[in-house]
């Protein structure tokens, strides 16, 4: 029976003879920054910290077991490579050595924390347990060594809370489920004892609270669970260890890849490492900074913390946290302490480290700290995220600064980062106007409107139905998060600048507001009610992400990108660099004006049926209908002449808007029943200014009708079949040129013929354009005009035969949404009945109508230019399909030799960018 | 402005420096029979019959002016290379010196005929001027010369009728219309002469009548064409000259050309020859005959000759010839005297030379010859066209006599010829019940049905309309041939069985009956009288072209192909010599049984779909529809339960039928939308045993509604989306395998996915396949069972992808109706739009639909096979669109390397042929 084809796969045993554990801590360390592949970006950086001599940056000693591992328990079904335990326990003695306790010891015991870390980062996307090491034997030990028993039960109820969920659940193969899992019920008995003694929050319970709550909390574990909680340091730890393997697939973690476009085959590492304690008294805490504003990108250390916590109530956002530092106040955190004036000592000495950070990595540093009674320690640091705004105001100012070069400043921004900065905002006066009703932490810039839904699961099935929703929660997890993707905006009641849904958003450039605090939702309910105001599911509101305001309703949006001065010093960066010319897609001459300020180099696609469409078009549209039911050629032609004027005002118009950059005109390309008018009156009309009888009408009409109008009688099958229309249009061109060209202008036209399949095809209508050049010459007495003409290559065949083509055409310009249509057969109308399953299957990676099929239709492409400069060496080459505008494709088209991309006027500067960063990658790939 | 890349150009200089001139007669020759290509097809088998010292012929001396100066002269618009009237000086002069006259010599003049001759025969498609030397001068010496002044005044008056048609009038830019011409205006004169004289035929005419018509006829000439005719031999040589290779590219032979695929730029030669009379009186004569029977292959001697008369009365077929021996008798001609009883001696010249023709040329000949004054010319040998059957029956014959090898016999038989064989024939049982109304010659084999017209414009449009259409006439002339093409069959008053109509018919395979004397036309009341029947235009008619039978009315037809031994035995002979398989596409087991004994090797496309078209489908086509409008997965999966059995039981059918020959089984291809009724009872029913309203219902249907249905849901796409469709028929297929596997019966199964266009595709369907196969082995107890998995590659991504998805498949079929319409994106229900004017402008050479595009969609083809077979070296590679059947797509699929073509049953012998073909052309191209 079948079988594919088998290719040689790589079999994971190197983690059988190579190392296996990477040891960090006391000033040293095994690996070091640059190894990401194997010990994932937090293990490499916490190498980086401790061992790098111009660091020497105090972090908890811990060793790092490398991605390799994954790979291999992936591969052998749950089994670790053979010595690893043994690894394993070597670096941890070298741990216990450093830190001057022993893991699992009744007197000294060593805790430690066992976390994921993948190559690149998925925040709170897989499993973390803390305070690994806590037994009924070490707790004693502990309670000696910290002098505070209180803490220690805390942290034993911590850690059999996050161990029943994380190891114990899982291993009975339990996926997290809303309120029915074992840490709701945990935390419910948390609520019974809050309530039995009288008390508001966990702080307030005492030792003897928490001691008699972890017992009852193990008693839940067994009953729920079937299984007792282990009271072993050692089975601990190898549970925590198999349970971030484990969540490596898990459900959330494959969801975020899949967005993310990161590998399902890399693998996670995980880090054992000291823990220290940010909830050890007054004089500890807990802390996430960064070495610049992510939110806006000025230059300023900016962070939060939260006195004696542990470092996820910071990130769960369950407690708003206070400022470090004057640039890091906000209207919700103002009245807090600064950490600046609680510890000043600490405040320089964190100060120094995110320096040297910043420094040392050229980039800014996202960076989480402990202070265990009053001793500084860093747990974590690596590249921030950042919005678009920020990501581009950073790379303006490290050029100025000289600690990078324009190539990196141009690779720093996302080309979907500059949508952020092109984002609609409020129009002001509106928003003057208006009163808000709530006030948060703008958390995501931009603005957004939309129906608000209260969970996830809402969020993304209005989404499918093509609703515009806002997710309205009282916090996120990652639970949240397809829900998070499908929705415009979020909005959040709790949580500060680093809390999941602020981390989230800011790295889709999403608009979102955070810790937005008078929000009461009641989500059985499906309301929110804010002051007096109640909203209901499905009620309007409107975000602005970049003051943090909720307004009740729609307001009118605007343009934001006008005179932003950061925006044009960074796209003049990337102008500098790329090699490519940006052209626009622009059907009028406002739209050409537009283009323009853009930054736009040309249009490269005008699509001359387009003054048929919208307002303003009904008398040109209607003597168009005229031509296309005419029964006779001089029916056809009459009715030509009337539409002339038209066509030729508004060729003008561009081309002079345009002031000599190059305009490409498409020669009319639907079929032409397109254009057929539906009502009753309009056909009425249509027959009295024919002279027919509506029945002849109808019959005319038709005869127009096709089974497959995306393959019938369109583009030049039209101007072969009706040479009259070509040469209508041909006429507008040439003498619009020529009335420019009288009258000193610059101009320059470039013919495009559409849907070419042959080179016969063009030298049919070529024969057409020569003819009236000629005349054209004549009647306004000139020797020449400028004229280029060539073809769209939109047709497999063209590509196939393009070198034939190529000696008739001057220019060639990728037509690939067609080229796309006809290559894979997919009609793109059409194409909703199996896109979804295409996709959710992964048949298809992507829509190929978003971004090149590169594998595919790109073959086509290359092909097709390669030939096409061998017969004219000096053809030129653009595209002006709608992925024109994609990142992707445009360093495709980079790669494979075109002149120019052309794109919508709102995609230009994106596209600016991504020509930019494909100039560097592709010298960058020579070299 | 825009040019169009220079590519070099074979420029005709050749003809200034070489020689242009080459002399034939008395035994010598300048040039031999394989100079085709320079002195066309007479000039060469002129030089070769004169000059051969084994053949030894008697030839009327003349020379050649080669095809070279043709091209030049159209690259010189219209002048001669420099040297060339001194050549044809030269030339004449030997001509003069061999035959013992002069040209334009008062007293002993020589004429010549000027004719054309292209390398590949053009009958009656150029022109002729005869008699070219006679002028007021020459005509006292020729009446001296031959004692009779009658014969040289009718010389002289065919002369002006000739040259002044075929050189004046063309000179003066008039083409042929209907009656309006000049020879028409002649001829009217010629008529009234005969009035005024009270005579009938123009042999009654006498020397004065003539010698007075001769001289209205010159008033005539210069009253009409304003100019004189030309009174001097050397000016009516080189017009004549001139007008032949004008004629090159008039109307009649440019169209004939763009239907034989007759490259333009070969250009005619131009051959001058003595004049020789078969109208000198009753010692002369003038014939056609070919060394075997051209209508049915016989090998024996067979032609037709006329006494006293010139050879263009014969093919004109004015007056109906008579036979030159007893295998040439026929109803029409058995009461003339055979020239084997007439003249003996000349008979048995003839029947020599034509022996050592044949023999010396391995082909029959087809030979023209006159007798003057008792003395035998032979004007002419070529190869003689002939039509199907009899071309197989020679191709076997010749090698049963050694004359040819098997290779020559594969390539003496034109495919479309074996269509003649395979044409349908009028039931034998109904002919005998209907008298029928007329009988003529059999020109053209096979049977055929039709309305009659009376011309050739009528012929076209009725055609264009769709309509069967019998084309009646007096006689055909070249003005004719495309209402003949467009026609069913040729029927025609007057002419033998080598009159234009019997000449074009059989060179086509169409169906001809010439010479049907009673039939008595009436042009202008559109009406035949045939004895008392009156037809009028529209009217049914049945022919027997085989026996030359006219039947009144529509008589039943049936096949003519069984128990056809010669045919058998040729394509036997094919079949040791082609290296490709033929399979066939068939539905049915019925169809299946019908393709093996057409010859089929497999079936290469099993259309599953097609068990639900069509006279007893009305069962599983209802139980498909409910399946279709399914709404839920539980509703479809109890509709597919339903149709299970039916499937089955067809495939099971089907591979029984084919014994163990391999049988392509194609998924579920249509959009669904297909298969929805349109009737309202049949929606009714469809609601009601759904258990929905119609407004449901309705709803249903509109949801399968798509833009580009071609484009759109259907193939492997279903498969993907309904992966319960996939597995009915998977389970079909291997629930037949397995029961005939248990029954000991031979099978081979291949489930081919079509509309794919990734691998990935392949992947899902093939897990499919996978465990439903395990699950058929364990329910009946098989280790195993054969089975192939492959695809379609009919979507141009599958082609450029082929090395990917040859992982997956282990056969590719290409399916180029689909290739095709997506390679050029030409949507064939819509391309009725464009495609004659695509056509006409030369804009495409061919349909693409009929003949493979092998610029374009061949290079796909070219390119999915070498990727594919770079991965899978075994890799089945064949064809199942309806290229399969074409010729010149057969031999592209050889030279690509598939394994096989499948075409339709009838198709099969053709392609047994086209492959034999190929392979012979392969290895004669490696040579």
């Amino acid at each position: 029976m079948v079988k594919r084809k088998k290719i040689v796969k790589k079999k994971a045993t190197r983690a059988k003879t190579k190392k296996n554990v990477y040891f960090f801590g006391g000033g040293k360390a095994d690996g070091n920054g640059s190894m990401k592949n194997l010990l994932g970006g937090k293990g490499a950086n916490l190498a980086e910290m401790a061992g790098h001599p111009k660091l020497r940056i105090p972090v908890p000693a811990g060793f790092t077991i490398t991605t390799e591992v994954c790979t291999y328990y992936y591969d052998k079904h749950g089994r670790y490579p053979a010595g690893l335990k043994d690894e394993a326990r070597l670096a941890l003695k070298k741990v216990e050595r450093i830190m001057g306790k022993r893991f699992g010891d009744p007197e000294n015991p060593l805790l430690v924390s066992v976390r994921s870390g993948a190559r690149q980062s998925m925040p709170g996307m897989m499993e973390t347990v803390l305070n690994v090491g806590l037994t009924t034997r070490t707790i004693a030990g502990m309670i000696k060594q910290t002098g505070n028993e209180r803490f220690v039960y805390d942290a034993y109820r911590r850690l059999i809370t996050m161990y029943s969920d994380v190891v114990m659940e899982k291993a009975a193969g339990i996926e997290p489920g809303e309120g029915k899992g074992i840490r709701q019920q945990l935390e419910k008995l948390l609520s019974e004892k809050k309530r039995e003694r009288g008390v508001r929050l966990d702080t307030e319970l005492n030792a003897a609270d928490l001691k008699d709550l972890c017992e009852k909390y193990k008693k839940k574990v067994k009953q729920v669970l079937g299984k007792v909680f282990p009271d072993n340091a050692e089975k601990q730890l190898w549970g925590g260890i198999g349970a971030v393997f484990s969540s490596w697939n898990g459900r959330r973690a494959v969801a975020y890849r899949n967005i993310e476009n990161i590998p399902h085959e890399w693998g996670t590492a995980v880090n054992v490492q000291t823990m220290v304690f940010g909830n050890m008294g007054e004089d500890s805490g807990t802390g996430v900074a960064f070495t610049r504003n992510p939110g806006n990108g000025d230059s300023k250390f900016y962070g939060e913390y939260l006195f004696n916590a542990q470092g996820e109530d910071v990130v769960a956002g369950i407690r708003t946290p206070a400022p470090i530092n004057k640039n890091s106040q906000s209207d919700q955190n103002r009245h807090e302490v600064m950490l600046k004036d609680a510890m000043p000592g600490i405040y320089r000495q964190l100060d120094a480290i995110q320096n040297r950070l910043e420094k040392h990595y050229h980039d800014m540093q996202d960076i989480e700290f402990t202070i265990e009674k009053g001793r500084l320690f860093l747990l974590q640091t690596r590249v921030g995220k950042r919005n678009g705004p920020a990501a581009v105001k950073m790379a303006v100012d490290m050029v100025k600064e000289k600690l990078i070069t324009r190539e990196d400043a141009v690779m720093r921004v996302r080309p979907e980062q500059l949508d952020e900065l092109l984002h609609p905002i409020i129009d002001p006066d509106a928003e003057k106007k208006n009163k808000f009703l709530a006030k948060g932490l703008p958390a995501g810039p931009g603005a957004a409107v939309g129906m608000i839904v209260f969970d996830s699961n809402s969020s993304v099935k209005w989404a499918k139905k093509g609703k515009k929703v806002i997710l309205v929660r009282d916090e996120t997890n990652p639970e949240d998060v397809e829900g998070m993707r499908a929705a415009q905006a979020i909005l959040t009641a709790r949580g500060g600048m680093t809390s999941h849904a602020a981390l989230v958003a800011r790295g889709w450039g999403k608009c979102c507001i955070v810790g937005c605090g008078n929000l009461d939702i009641d989500y059985n309910g499906k309301a929110v009610k804010i002051g007096d105001t109640v909203l209901k599911e499905g009620d309007w509101v409107t975000l602005n992400g970049t003051k943090g305001l909720v307004f009740k309703g729609v307001l009118p949006m605007m343009d934001a990108t006008k005179e932003n001065k950061v925006l044009n010093s960074f796209l003049s960066i990337c102008d500098t660099i790329r090699k490519m010319k940006i052209r626009t897609n622009a059907d009028t001459p406002e739209d050409a004006r537009k283009a323009r300020e853009f930054g736009a180099e040309g249009i490269g696609l005008f699509r001359t049926e387009h003054m048929f469409y919208g307002k303003g078009a009904e008398e040109p549209l209607f003597k168009l209908r005229k031509m296309i039911l005419s029964d006779t050629i001089e029916e056809r032609e009459a009715a030509l002449k009337e539409l002339y004027p038209f066509v030729k005002a508004d060729i003008k118009g561009t081309l002079k808007a345009m002031a000599g950059l190059p305009v490409t005109i498409r020669l009319l390309d639907p079929p032409l029943h397109e254009f057929v008018p539906h009502q009753k009156e309009q056909l009425e009309q249509l027959a009295k200014s024919l002279k027919v009888d509506m029945s002849n009408l109808e019959k005319r009409i038709s005869l127009l009708k096709e089974s497959n109008p995306m393959m019938g009688h369109r583009g030049v099958r039209l101007g072969v079949t009706y040479p009259e229309i070509t040469e209508m249009q041909v006429r507008a061109i040439l003498e619009a040129t020529a009335e420019l060209v009288k009258a000193k202008e610059k101009v320059s036209p470039e013919i495009m013929i559409p849907v070419v399949g042959t080179d016969r095809e063009i030298d049919d209508q070529r024969a057409i354009v020569s003819r009236v050049y000629k005349e054209v010459l004549k009647k306004y007495h000139l020797r020449k005009v400028p004229l280029m003409v060539g073809t769209m290559i939109e047709i497999p065949r063209a590509a196939l035969t393009a070198d034939k083509i190529a000696e008739v055409a001057e220019f060639f310009s990728f037509g690939t949404n067609d080229l796309t249509q006809m290559s894979y057969g997919f009609s793109r109308d059409d194409m909703g009945g199996f896109l979804a399953p295409y996709l959710d299957k992964g048949i298809l990676s992507k829509d190929p109508f978003q971004s090149l099929d590169q594998e595919g239709v790109g073959q086509l492409i290359s092909l097709g230019i390669d030939r096409g400069r061998k017969v004219r060496p000096g053809l030129k080459v653009g595209i002006c399909g709608e992925h024109g505008g994609d990142p992707d494709s445009i360093a495709f088209c980079y790669r494979a030799g075109m002149d120019y991309v052309s794109c919508s006027p709102f995609r230009v500067p994106i596209a600016r960018l991504a020509a930019a960063q494909a100039a560097i990658q592709g010298s960058r790939g020579k070299k």
